[in-house]
């Protein structure tokens, strides 16, 4: 039984099959899928209404508490042998199925969470400055990305055209990844409220892996003063499977100590705060090139949606906050791998990587700690790069 | 007659009334709104999917042939005697109707394409070095900005808090305004494919007005390095009435002449190129305070657009792009108008303005030319500043 369907996981995804092409939700147990809204027609019809349609919107706005009763009917149908019965009639091997994206993304959202990532990225674009800018450490700074282009994992890439330092137009030669989490929000919020820390759970649905696909040369040009713009808008990979907040108990890890107070909307000194161990791996043609730890985080997911309604702007189902690069033991992004292409990767096949060519494919997998000392996966993002057109 | 509800402009919007409180499309015309799905189904039945449903998201997606089918039989009706008395039966007084936003915005994207208005923020904010940055004549400088919080005008803006520079933390001191142009985008495209200059008219089905509130303390002190986040997410503000592109003809104008060479995605030497002239009024608490000029704006919509798709970002049906703050003749914002509050504004009731106070209420209307001398009327986008909670 593969990690990802774990009785303790039980991810949510959407698929279709070549025998029946609506897409729907499906759970991921074994190597196989529960065809959800079938086995909650026959096991659990009152809970039909937030598992129909082809997408996971609907759950996703039906709260917290249908969560728990689904993901409770779920987890008895998986380890309980009368219902393991009755639901295989309703499992698809997970090889037949395509996977599509999971939600209807709202607005996305991308942050810049974690110290080591800004701290590498201070280094090598601001030279013998303070590597983190002055408000770094008391807030988590964020911009809004493209939710039009956010793709399901196994969409190819298409390398990004732009203007570059000259101006030169032409392919992007700096082409990167960034390996991060992704927070899938499930219950909206009201114009004008914020969100306090300790809500973040009424709100927040689960995570998901996102590779936040960058042009370095497109970026450095356009972005002063007003931030990354087609230098991210072509194209951000998100993993068909959402792993709920609830697989995710035994993930949770203190956060690493703050060095600065914070203003209250964000001190989480009272409230029990937490970050996750979740370990990523990214491969690059299938060779490792880094293992970051998302426990490293500096700011917490609950901060991260504090801060983004803290002015009064409100939640959709669907909206999306990603963590940004995921730098804490070994970096996320190529760009620090490579130091700014200073020192290209050595692959194992004998070539060397700087930043992404045409071809070259990524892929990011995570696990967690379950319980019981079992492994919680979140699968794969994965994506290819295909020639600029 | 309004100049709204000309039979040369036929703005599309959403409403309901007290009798039928289900939102559906309706078109200005006098001080009246027609019910669209009503009188299309009596009238050009073939025509009614394009205008069914609680918004503008069909017609938007319909495409320009569509478009233009409708707009010739709305001619008709309001111009032709027999038809008038048609759809007598489906007018609903302007004064009976609530307004809602007329369209599901997808992604919302922001430019920054008036020179006069990226010149006066850079002498504000960069005194003594060059006003525009390097990259400003070379591309059209934008962003994301968040969908979820576009609101339709008559929405009381809640003065947002957030972390200005110290850190304080509070509610937002130095809250502006920005008189723009927002583009609709009707048809979407794919993901890879850019939007050349000349299919502008495939994809983009009107303009509205927009006011895109900003705090500039919250703005200024999370800025670096990723551009505006909560500074601008609370809320941004359009007017209920969108005018199709087709009203605006004859309000074409030539754009200024371009002072460096541009790549040839946005070199519009070869198609005709177009700026809007388009007169907008900026009023708070009933003064006139700045009577912005859009045809003075850089960058064209097209050239907006181009850009916006350049590195394959797809669109889709709802995106929303606008023109940043219009400065042309005269400033678009308060931190312009008083030159960063140094120069407060005296209104005719003997109070002074740096930034808005709490019950100030600001409304943005335009005019444009029509044919034979006639005028199209944007309508207006107001909003009123409500207390922080």
């Amino acid at each position: 039984m593969s990690p990802l369907g774990s009785p303790a996981t039980l991810p949510y995804g959407v698929f279709s099959t070549a025998a029946d092409p609506h897409p729907r939700a499906g759970v991921a147990i074994g190597d196989q899928i529960i065809d959800l809204p079938a086995a909650v027609r026959r096991l659990a019809p009152q809970l039909a209404g937030a598992v129909a349609g082809p997408s996971l919107d609907a759950l996703l706005a039906a709260g917290p508490r249908v969560w728990a009763d689904l993901r409770a009917q779920l987890t008895t149908w998986v380890t309980d042998e009368i219902h393991r019965d009755l639901i295989a009639a309703h499992l698809v091997p997970a090889r037949e199925a395509t996977m599509h994206l999971p939600f209807t993304v709202a607005d996305y959202v991308d942050f810049y969470a974690s110290e080591q990532h800004a701290t590498n990225l201070g280094r090598i674009l601001r030279p013998g400055q303070e590597p983190l800018t002055a408000n770094w450490k008391h807030l988590p700074i964020g911009y809004h990305g493209r939710a039009g282009t956010v793709v399901v994992s196994g969409t190819d890439i298409v390398r990004p055209s732009g203007q570059r330092v000259g101006p030169v137009f032409g392919p992007s030669q700096r082409l990167d990844i960034e390996a991060e989490l992704g927070f899938v929000v499930g219950v909206g919020s009201s114009l004008g409220k914020p969100v306090e820390l300790g809500a973040f759970e009424e709100h927040v649905f689960g995570v998901c892996l996102v590779n936040d696909w960058s042009a370095r040369d497109i970026q450095a040009f356009e972005y002063v003063p007003l931030g990354p713009f087609l230098g991210k808008s072509f194209a951000t990979s998100i993993s068909p499977w959402i792993v709920p907040l609830s697989a995710l108990d035994h993930a949770r890890v203190a956060p690493p100590e703050r060095s600065v107070p914070v203003q209250p909307y964000l001190d989480d000194e009272k409230t029990p705060a937490w970050g996750l161990d979740v370990r990523l791996t990214v491969t690059l043609n299938g060779h490792v090139i880094s293992q970051p730890r998302a426990a490293d985080m500096y700011w917490t997911g609950a901060q991260m949606l504090a801060h983004l309604t803290v002015n009064g702007a409100s939640l959709r189902t669907g909206d999306l906050f990603a963590s940004g690069t995921i730098s804490g033991g070994s970096p996320g992004s190529l760009i620090e791998l490579s130091w700014n292409g200073q020192e290209p990767l050595a692959l194992p096949d004998g070539s060397t990587r700087a930043f992404l060519e045409d071809g070259d494919e990524v892929v990011i997998s995570a696990v967690a700690p379950g319980p019981d000392g079992s492994t919680i996966s979140f699968g794969e993002v994965r994506g290819r790069i295909v020639s600029a057109l």
